[in-house]
């Protein structure tokens, strides 16, 4: 073990490389040539390790050990795309112990000690940032039948690319029939405080908060920032700037820590100095634990977006857009982790995940485990995020013990995760 | 006149059709193809009219008849570039109004029934407008001497296109000499309301309002829009819509329509719908009758701006930009307008200009007369802009008028406009 550990985090340190930012970060976007070279490094080890390799039709990359001719595959990955000035933990830690799972798996293989049931594949999603291409977790939900294809690769970048032409710009549009999955199993940062607080190093995901997005689109008038009186103006971003604070007020509404919203992404036309603007664009994000809570927070902003829009004599829409259901995990796959853990002499806990994760699809289809490390100070989507060494390893030690029990088919029999209210 | 006046409607209609949008506004931004093909109906116009043209190294070009060889030139003239989704009004009315009124200059002087003492270009400024390549009024401000050409060559757009690339990109980074300047007049479109409501077909300005933009930069920290709970997060867009609102809201303290504010451009980063916003740039505009208002109102927000910032625990720095005291036009040229007007049987009105204009820089180095004409409903900035065939002839008439008198040397004695508190 000592030497697989020390090659994983050589290999983690590397590809913490490419596309390396000043302060520690890394900034991988799907589909740019920084992205595209972190996948050639996942190409290039996979092959080095004798598995084979295959990218499907929406850019998902797989590389596999087929021990058992034609039987299916337990998948263990993450993603190698990041956020714009993104961390080096978020999805790369994930694939990168995948990979160290599946040759340790493929040794006691290759050496007589472990009989598997069924084949290993190690999975790099593709696009699971949606900070180029909304939405998030798309490789994975193209995978799973919960979004469609030809939409999917049509879905254009705001400087107009699409994510077909941004697959072949990187040599990664596939034409590989995918491995047929029969369980899946990823690791990733916790990108929240609970394991630092409470000292324990292992997170068993047990169920994902219910999550929406809102598309709002303010339709005001353009008009000379000078020359218009300030009585004549229907200023579009005015209007957007009461609406970005209201979203952000709507959690005072509910108990502290049930509920997030935020606008990240915003938009001004024309955007000149000197133009009072005649249209913004913004996405706002709500989160809960509870399903109900969402959808009071989103009736409690409907009603006084339109009260802005009245008070302004200016249009504002806006579109439900990327809704998520809660998803529940198998209880076997958390008894799993948990059993793992005690053998590993390893404390863990249940939590739940209020980021969204390529396991939530996944565990639509297939009985599927979810993991956390701990994130130091739960930063994420920046370059401070941050988890130790000795964190990353005792979640690789723990995805080995997984894929193990996946690969023997424990939990054949597990019927995968629902939507829950 | 009847031909010439069809002429200049028939050739103002027609420029209205290079860059046109749906609603009848125009799109050409400075240094676009769409802004080179109307710089290519000038060249050509003025060919035709048996004028020489000249395009500066700023890509200011201008159209000359030199009658007195060896004399200083009489300048009139305006912008060809327009907003993003700008109207067809601003700028390319005085730049086409100009053309004409030269055009019956030089048949006048061909026919020996007017004698010049001075010769006369037409002038179409570079980037007037400043939407791409802040700030605004660039050309006719290099041209004075107010700024620094290699500066302004080196101004990046969004994209990062420079404005020398533009330049050539549309043929007009020019290395001619440009004509030596002895008055300037400039027709242009109200852009307020003050002459419709006064149904006054002529205005004779008399003084610009002083104008300051601050440019505000917020630095939050990036974070996850799902795992990172509210009270862990340093969001830069919901500091910078607190600031939109405190931009808008410092009007109320003074009296109605005295000062105007607006932010009209905002860049969030990393702008993606899963981030927290790190960072947000954003212009606001002030502009008063008064200077000491501006400086009130700029004090009262740099005040309230710094509270958003402790309250936030976030950084938001603050620079002055684009400062331009109030500017007074020559008293003579002002009753040269109303002199005119009367023997052409209009009204005319004194007023102010709330809006920049290639004038104001030339003010400062030439006796220099400014005239309006009014503006529907004083829209403008804006597809719905709009001026009547009707009003636009009463300016002709009038430039024609006031080029003849500069031309003959009747403001010569007269010194440039003077900045004033």
């Amino acid at each position: 073990m000592a030497t697989t550990t020390l090659n994983f985090l050589a290999d983690f340190h590397h590809v913490a490389t490419i596309g390396a930012t000043p302060d520690h970060g890394v900034e991988r976007q799907a589909g740019t040539p920084e992205h595209g070279r972190a996948r050639e490094w996942f190409r290039g080890w996979a092959e080095d390790h004798g598995m084979a390799v295959r990218v499907d039709a929406v850019g998902n990359t797989f590389a596999l050990y087929e021990w058992v001719p034609g039987a299916d595959f337990v998948l263990v990955g993450s993603h190698l795309d990041s956020q714009p000035l993104g961390g080096r933990f978020d999805g790369a830690y994930g694939v990168i112990a995948a990979l160290h799972a599946a040759a340790e798996a493929d040794a006691r293989v290759q050496e007589g000690t472990f009989v598997p049931k069924h084949n290993l594949a190690v999975v790099d999603w593709f696009n699971e940032e949606g900070a180029r291409f909304p939405p998030s977790i798309m490789g994975s939900s193209v995978f799973t039948g919960a979004m469609d294809l030809e939409t999917i690769l049509a879905t254009r970048d705001p400087q107009g690319t699409t994510v077909r032409e941004a697959l072949e710009s990187i040599g990664c549009l596939g034409r590989d029939e995918p491995p047929r999955p029969v369980a899946y199993a990823e690791v990733h940062i916790e990108q929240g405080r609970i394991l630092e607080r409470e000292r324990v190093p292992i997170g068993a995901v047990d169920r994902s908060w219910h999550t929406q997005k809102l598309l709002v689109h303010v339709q005001g008038e353009q008009s000379h920032t000078g020359a218009t009186i300030m009585s004549d103006r229907h200023d579009a971003l005015v209007a957007a700037a009461r609406v970005v604070l209201l979203v952000e007020q709507v959690v005072a509404e509910f108990p502290p820590e049930s509920i997030v919203s935020s606008v990240g992404q915003l938009f001004v036309e024309p955007n000149s100095p000197i133009v009072v603007p005649r249209e913004v664009r913004l996405v706002a994000d709500l989160r809960a634990e509870r399903k109900e809570d969402v959808l009071t927070a989103r009736e409690i902003l409907l009603r006084r977006i339109q009260d802005v829009a009245a008070e302004r004599e200016i249009r504002i829409d806006v579109a439900d857009f990327d809704v998520r259901e809660i998803q529940r995990f198998p209880e076997e796959g958390l008894e799993l982790v948990e059993k793992s853990a005690r053998e590993a002499g390893l404390e863990s806990l249940r939590l739940r995940t209020m980021a969204g994760h390529d396991s939530v699809p996944l565990n639509r289809i297939v009985p599927t485990v979810m993991m956390f490390v701990p994130s130091v100070g739960g930063v994420s989507h920046c370059e401070r995020e941050f988890t130790t060494d000795e964190d990353m390893l005792a979640g690789l030690a723990m995805l080995q013990q997984v894929v193990l029990k996946l690969a023997e088919g424990q939990l054949d029999d597990v019927r995968p995760g629902e939507a829950t209210a």
